[in-house]
């Protein structure tokens, strides 16, 4: 199972498409969700070719440099970024990688027409297909990412109407559920 | 149920006892998990007094600010922060709001001693006594808070030896445990 966390398309608090900036503080958070439960590797997906200059910077320091001695731990974690250009180049690479065409499976706040619930999602990554979780940034992924993925995971459920989680979080979540460890 | 994130005593990565900086971020996503799962207040512990200023500053954009205005959400799960000198403190405010002495729940990501496992911290928090989870930033909380608190959580596992979650990450996973919605 990998991950991939997508700058573009994604849409604002308007609903207009744009592309996020790269925060790094999601790099380090989702990297060390993703190896504590087993998930890589971690496609960081933009356009924007400064971006990736800024993704290497950051993995020069802590996966290659300083950071790496200072701490190895985070060192492992950071390891798992790719950074892709887009979501199709992610898919075809990790295809290339499993020998079989993953199934996508996107994840949203305000998820219509989920056809996946968490149980389902255990199953499938159980399964011999390989998964690829699909994150949105900003306010989430376009409308047309979500449509064409092979499966729409149900949205995280907490105990009232409030769900504003950061993708942080929301990955975070999403993995402990699959690994159902209570 | 209500959280405190922890900035002094924590401990260094040489298990040296340390005051930890305020980090904007963990305001943001630890507030908003908690909003999600409806844990109030979430109490922000720091003995120094320019940290609170920062927190003030913080809350007053987002609260009370423009903040509130373009991002209503984030005003809404900010709101539930208060910012505290000391854990004693903190659980005094606590118990006064309750009426009861709240039980102290410390998590680390190497809990030597877990005296609770998950499905128990489930049942404490359906049960009468009110809860109060306290979790430490940098390496973790001080030795000293760990053994005085009511109860030790035992350390959340991914898929193998690798346990090196965010705090903002291990928050998330351990409120969406106790809700227990799969």
């Amino acid at each position: 199972m990998a991950l991939a966390l997508i700058h573009h398309p994604v849409v604002d608090k308007n609903g207009q498409t744009i592309t996020a900036a790269v925060t790094a503080l999601d790099l380090h958070d989702i990297a060390r969700a993703a190896k504590t439960y087993g998930a890589e590797p971690f496609y960081v997906i933009t356009p924007l070719l400064d971006q990736h200059d800024l993704v290497d910077a950051i993995l020069d320091h802590w996966v290659r440099g300083l950071g790496a001695q200072y701490n190895p731990d985070r060192k492992e974690a950071l390891a798992l970024i790719r950074t892709m250009p887009s979501l199709p180049e992610a898919v075809a690479d990790y295809a290339k990688a499993c020998g079989a065409r993953p199934l996508t499976v996107v994840t949203s706040a305000r998820m219509d027409g989920s056809d996946l619930c968490f149980a389902a999602l255990r199953d499938l990554a159980r399964g011999e297909r390989p998964l690829l979780l699909l994150f949105g940034t900003a306010w989430g992924l376009a409308p047309e990412v979500i449509e064409q993925a092979d499966h729409r995971l149900a949205s995280i459920e907490g105990c009232g109407d409030y769900n504003h989680l950061s993708v942080r979080s929301a990955v975070s979540i999403i993995l402990d559920r699959i690994s159902n460890r209570l």
